[in-house]
């Protein structure tokens, strides 16, 4: 077996506010052999996600974060190499946690097969991979919308956000996007049949909502946190629930998160705000696999994947994210076979 | 029947901040005879509320606010004095909302029959009455306490909140309370039964929060939001409720209330937040009522007023409220018998 070597993006230091290059150390080394149960990985596609900014931070969260001088965390679809796992041999497709490096040693048990005739790699990195079980657990078992209701979802052209609103429709509620741009707004009630759209970049949120949720919203789906969480907690519906999955708004703060002002129309409204993370449903995630799967085989339910090529332009590409100038799940492709 | 006058307190302006005498108009006017299913009470007792400061804003909320001109609202109890509802006969002690004055011409539907011979009226506005239903209905049925969890309840001195705790024990939680001031601290330790005690006005509440709840705290009851709204919401346990009852830090606040910062904590714990209306549970009050009354009478949860003499001073004794100066119920004796 040829020595392979492997580029590594490492974190060089923790980012105050947006992670800028010298926060990286782009590194090579030779990659090892795979021992007992272990699996070589080529990276084809690596996952980029909002929450990986968190993970650059010190300090608990629902997750370690990543230590200084670490290759950098990363979900990633590839290709088995060689395999000391006998559920694996070469040429199987897999999806697992990689990190941001063009070959990785991962223990078999770390990893999935996927079925690349059902759809392509980069799908199983989000409408079919963690972004859309977290829409999917999110929605429906901490949102618990019911026929008739209406759904508003923030990020909402987003791997997540464009889940959500999808099963809304799905599941007989109007769904309302809140996104920046036009482009988006139009893609999101075209495309994917969004009843209704939010521009925040170009419209009063507060006006907007009002005229789209006359009745106020019964879920809230908020993956941004700061100004449009308050704008939303003014306008919730009796008995309405909020679903923190995120805030991408305030992820490279360098102040304090801003609270939601808002916050007392819990009360008013008899209305709930609660948080999860999608590890907790793991036993679950076949489901939710199932259930997306058939929306995708009967149309009911759409997926769209940013693409943008290159392992070495990780930090610029991640940076998309923070400015909202992804439409889709943002994959990075490392190789193309 | 001699003509009766009655003095009354009304709201003369909407207060910026705390309510200043200017805000109030102290008016008398005759009494009218009651009409056909009217009962006319005379007011002994006023209960002072943290919530009446919200009642004077304008603008929506769980319900509506008191109109400039108008007679302040404000819950009471008195005996009647005549009744055209057959229900009701003079000499009869009742609870309703005669607002602040000294007589009240009443529906007999808006009131409510009390034995003082279980407990004098004035118990009646606290413990048995809103403030005691609340504290049962927001503790038991949003925040959900199970066996050997840990509450920690903010505003512990005042009439919500140390019945809050007291349930608490009684359901085999650990209580924690926060109070300003090492009197009502050591109240609610030594004479309530609390297990321990944060007073926030003179240490550090992070870190004794973190001291007193090693494991987190799995019940917040939060009554005064602001800080130590922010501070709890950092020390929360996995699956934590949050019971957003009031906010009373806030209600006098000439700028927008503060947002609790660390909400994220929500995501990070799989955590709710969840604000209620007492109103809502008023087909279950009598549940509340007995079990209340059963705790009172084998001695496993007392009950204190803080009573201030005389109508006169209700601008200056609504104060008290807002300053943290009143140790259980505060009422207002407005007359003898």
């Amino acid at each position: 077996m040829t020595t392979l070597s492997t580029r590594q993006f490492r974190l060089a230091a923790r980012p105050v506010g947006l992670p800028k290059s010298s926060d990286w150390a782009f590194t090579t080394e030779p990659v090892r052999e795979p021992g007992e149960g272990e699996v070589l990985v080529k990276v084809l596609y690596l996952s980029l996600d909002p929450a990986m900014r968190g993970w650059m931070n010190e300090g608990r969260s629902y997750i370690a974060p990543v230590g200084i001088g670490e290759v950098m965390r990363a979900g990633g679809a590839g290709r088995v190499i060689a395999s000391c796992d006998p559920a694996f041999e070469p040429g199987d497709h897999v999806v697992g946690r990689p990190g941001v490096q063009d070959y990785a040693v991962l223990a078999g048990g770390e990893l999935t097969k996927v079925d690349t005739s059902f759809a392509p790699l980069p799908v199983h990195l989000g409408t079919l991979g963690m972004p859309g079980i977290t829409a999917y657990f999110g929605l429906l078992d901490v949102g618990r919308p019911q026929t008739g209701q209406t759904v508003v979802v923030s990020g909402a052209a987003g791997a997540v956000g464009s889940v959500v609103g999808q099963i809304a429709r799905i599941q007989g509620c109007r769904a309302i996007d809140i996104a920046g741009g036009a482009d988006k707004c139009r893609y999101l009630v075209d495309e994917l049949g969004f009843d209704g759209a939010v521009d925040y970049k170009n419209e009063d949120v507060r006006k907007a909502l009002r005229r789209l949720c006359p009745a106020g919203m019964d879920v809230y789906f908020d993956n941004v946190g700061g100004d449009i969480l308050d704008q939303c907690l003014a306008n919730l519906a009796p008995r309405a629930r909020v679903v923190i999955c995120g805030a991408i708004s305030q992820y490279n703060n360098t102040a304090p998160a801003k609270g939601p002002s808002n916050y007392m129309s819990l009360l008013v409204n008899r209305a709930r705000m609660e948080g999860f993370v999608v590890f907790d449903y793991a036993a679950r995630y076949q489901e939710a696999l199932r259930a997306i799967s058939g929306w995708m085989a009967d149309g009911t339910l759409n997926s769209r994947e940013d693409i943008v090529d290159g392992l070495e332009t990780f930090p610029a590409t991640l940076l998309k994210l923070y400015k909202g100038e992804n439409l889709g799940k943002l994959v990075l492709r490392v190789a193309e076979v």
